[in-house]
């Protein structure tokens, strides 16, 4: 493929695969949410938030380009921040505080459903245990984020009145941080993946990381739609 | 332990045990190297320069703390820089630019010495391996750093025609950085090194730093001192 077909493939799975797709997606953004059903999300979803700083650290730790360590380095500052307070992280938090959930409840990790856990710790391990190339595909997600993210912002608060703009603050400052991330990553896998195995590589790790998102929503729908089935030890909505 | 027993006990090691007190040192400080030995120190000690945020990056990907992850990712700056051409490698790759290294030749580390590979490897290890109080720990050669740099610039400027105040600008940036982050690695290990267990691995991290240290001049010195022992393969100054 030339790079520019290789993009037109990576934009087809994120097509055909991205969580924007998922039922759950369907559920939160159109307002048919309980609460709980959202408190059930903005938890599960921190371990997520919390953990990508840990995999962009493991994806700079093995990279020996000075200059794309320096690139990647930006994910971290926008998922920690430059103080307490600030950061990706922090503004999940408000989202958490936001629908009233308590802060050392959602941070303790407790109430996690264990389909959360592995589908995260799979992509870290991901991108420890790969190529560089296929760690840095598998960020392509974020191709199709602001699309998601803008249904999102528009459904959730015109559908649920306990959501405020405040409150999802966080999706405020993702669009862009997330169009020049994925940038930077298309561009590298288009320069890098010039044979077909490594376009394969490409393609599959993409696929991985929508199985990723996929999951964890499928863990969620499981777990919190009727009929629930909240597996032992995990958070329970106090309107369910 | 008090923590400022633990404290002493630390400062106890860098008196015995830092790489100051190597003979190779005494050598480059003292005006008594040849150009191609400090060619030799410049071309090995670029690797260690290389692998220091590769080896940073590998903290904060164990680090679920957020501020501890902040606080060291300013590392990361100190060395990879904000651009192009700025940061510790770029003012390393100054000095042997000074020092007459063809550059690609210094970068592709092909004449680097085989002991100072597996000693930087080994601490990359130990800091990806051991646990996160044994990895900072491991960076608190720091403490010491400040005098050494100190005795090179002013040994290396009065005693070797060939060196430059901007050839050494590596080393004017680092004793504020060095103090910076050896102040909160010192404070971090006071604080959560409250055990005789903790405090033993604490010190035997420290020394193992200072192992890898003395043990990368100990290659160069075997390899580069009188009676030569070049293995095959390492860089050959042209004055030999």
């Amino acid at each position: 493929m030339q790079p520019d077909e290789l993009e037109a493939a990576l934009r087809d799975i994120g097509a055909r695969r991205y969580h924007r797709l998922h039922p759950f997606h369907h559920l939160l953004h159109s307002g048919k949410c309980t609460k709980g059903q959202v408190q059930a999300w903005a938890l599960n979803r921190y371990y997520y938030q919390a953990m990508i700083p840990i995999k962009d650290a493991s994806l700079i730790a093995r990279c020996e380009d000075s200059a794309i360590r320096r690139e990647w380095r930006s994910r971290l500052v926008d998922h920690d921040g430059d103080m307490d307070g600030e950061g990706g992280i922090a503004r999940w938090l408000k989202l958490t505080d936001g629908l009233g959930l308590d802060r050392d409840e959602v941070t303790s990790l407790k109430g996690l459903l264990p389909g959360t856990r592995f589908a995260v710790d799979a992509y870290v391990r991901f991108v420890r245990e790969k190529t560089l190339l296929e760690a840095i595909a598998s960020s392509l997600t974020e191709l199709f984020s602001p699309v998601i993210i803008s249904e999102r912002m528009d459904g959730m608060l015109s559908n649920y009145d306990f959501v405020t703009r405040e409150t999802l603050s966080y999706f405020d400052k993702r669009p862009p941080q997330a169009a020049r991330d994925s940038d930077f990553a298309l561009d590298y896998v288009k320069r890098h993946a010039r044979t077909p195995d490594a376009q394969g590589l490409v393609l599959a790790a993409l696929e991985f990381k929508c199985s990723v998102l996929w999951s964890m929503l499928d863990a969620l729908h499981h777990a919190y739609v009727d009929p629930k089935h909240v597996p032992p030890g995990a958070f329970v909505p106090k309107d369910q």
